[in-house]
């Protein structure tokens, strides 16, 4: 199975467009050093001939301009991109299914809880019903269920529910369901590699605990590195955890969580303001210790 | 007053994400002289210190990150864009709004038209609300009008409507009103210099004639070379005139339109199948001959 990682950063991407925290405008400046990251999207094939978009980001453009293999240019129109799996509803996810207005009717596999949110707050399907369309594939989140993926032979996908908030403009905002959120299990049908693919974990849930323990590789959510990270900066009210992020420092956090796993393990959806984007940082150096990676735009992963 | 343009391109940019006609596929792999354009915007500003931005596009964290002037970096969010103007509600020139969300309100400046577009069959406005918000500046259609932006001292903006279609989103689709698309003219109130912009102009009414006239710069629709553009490349069945784009070529087209006037003459909102696109065409060489200049991203004008 290839793992080609699109986008790494979390919403706003990595500098984000209004941002001086020491990291954007470090970046910006060449000040530290650290590599600009687009919004949160990885593809995935088993023979680098068909591939499966996890998420469309609003980055979605600027990330194919950067991986060629996703144009074979075999007819006047084409792509490589056979589906698209929404891991939930958020704009950071969701908002490059409208960049994708010029082809074929887009086959986008998702739970009906974002379905229901890209349908009603933000109603993205509604508005490609005027271009492409969208041919609605649904998730279920039956235990040990997989679900089939037109075009990704050699590969097997189930879906996992994860703890966290619909959307802001989702109308089951205060009402979080399962299903607003799904981590992926990914599995590479001939060589029984697995990857699980979680860039919206907020907590380690009894159920994930054998899919972490199992898994080759961990793709997992690397927001933030402290939970009162954006407090502290003073550009905003909200903690790590009340936004269905992991934080990965602390007790309970995502470094003492990953501690005894074997899998290789790699985090993605990093925000701007995460001191892990600086590779001279301490927090990296932790990371590097605990052989933790961090996800990069164009980084690869073979399993 | 200084114009930079942030994307040249129609919806889609160029290369499109999912095109293979001899631009596309050349521009990609270095086969004709042409450079890769993002999508249809502007900004505008008289000190180059605040900016008024003009359509939101797809492409615009890429565009905003290509133009550092539009981050000076005084606080630790901070931004030098003062407002946005939307000449159309299409996807094209709107979408980029949702990559605005992480800042201050929005302060919009469109018609009702639009605005109803942006509430009701892509309701960005409304999803907006649940992250910065958006304070709607309602642009008025009276010939001569006027219409102030906070923040573009130096500035003066009147807008006219053109003739034109609302997106296929739109409760109106198929009654076009006054105000579904405008062209503006931005005069530097110092100077006297007047740039006329109009990216999705479709024919050259009455009233925009003395516009034409008196204008020292001109930023006009460079969509299509020719009506039958799409449907001789086998991609689409429409007509350049029916999608409210005045092709360059032929009788009464661009070309013929502007021939006598004083003008500096620039095409703006460069569909990724137009032969101008390539350096190196005859019709590039029949523009030049007309001297009529082909926007890129990155050009600056000075007026």
């Amino acid at each position: 199975m290839h793992v080609r990682v699109l986008g790494s950063a979390a919403g706003g991407g990595f500098p984000q467009w209004n941002c001086n925290c020491r990291n954007c405008d470090g970046v910006r400046k060449g000040t530290i050093r650290a590599r600009p990251r687009t919004q949160s999207s990885i593809a995935v094939s088993a023979d680098r001939g068909d591939w499966i978009l996890f998420n469309a980001s609003p980055d979605l453009l600027a990330q194919f301009r950067a991986f060629g293999e996703l144009q074979p240019a075999r007819s006047v129109r084409d792509t490589a991109v056979r589906a698209i799996v929404l891991i939930d509803a958020q704009i950071d996810h969701t908002t490059g299914l409208l960049m994708l207005r010029e082809g074929p009717r887009l086959q986008v596999h998702c739970t009906p809880q974002v379905r229901e949110d890209l349908t009603r707050g933000n109603p993205l399907f509604g508005i490609l019903e005027h271009f492409c369309g969208v041919d609605w594939h649904p998730i279920a989140l039956e235990p040990g269920a997989t679900f089939p993926i037109a075009g990704a032979q050699g590969l097997s996908f189930t879906a996992v529910p994860l703890k966290s908030k619909p959307p802001p403009y989702s109308p089951h905002r205060n009402e979080p369901r399962p299903g607003d959120n799904i981590g992926v299990r990914i599995a590479d049908t001939r060589t029984g590699r697995v990857l699980f693919y979680a860039p919206g974990l907020g907590e380690i849930e009894p159920h994930l605990r054998p899919l972490l323990a199992e898994a080759d590789c961990l793709m997992l959510d690397g927001t933030f590195w402290t939970d009162d990270e954006l407090i502290r900066l003073g550009v905003s009210a909200k903690r790590s955890r009340d936004m269905g992020h992991l934080p990965q420092s602390g007790p309970g956090g995502m470094l003492e969580a990953l501690q005894s796993l074997r899998a290789r393990k790699i985090l993605i959806h990093i925000n701007n303001t995460n001191p892990i984007l600086d590779e001279d940082s301490a927090q990296r150096a932790a990371l590097e210790a605990a052989a933790i990676e961090v996800a990069y735009d164009g980084m690869e992963v073979e399993l």
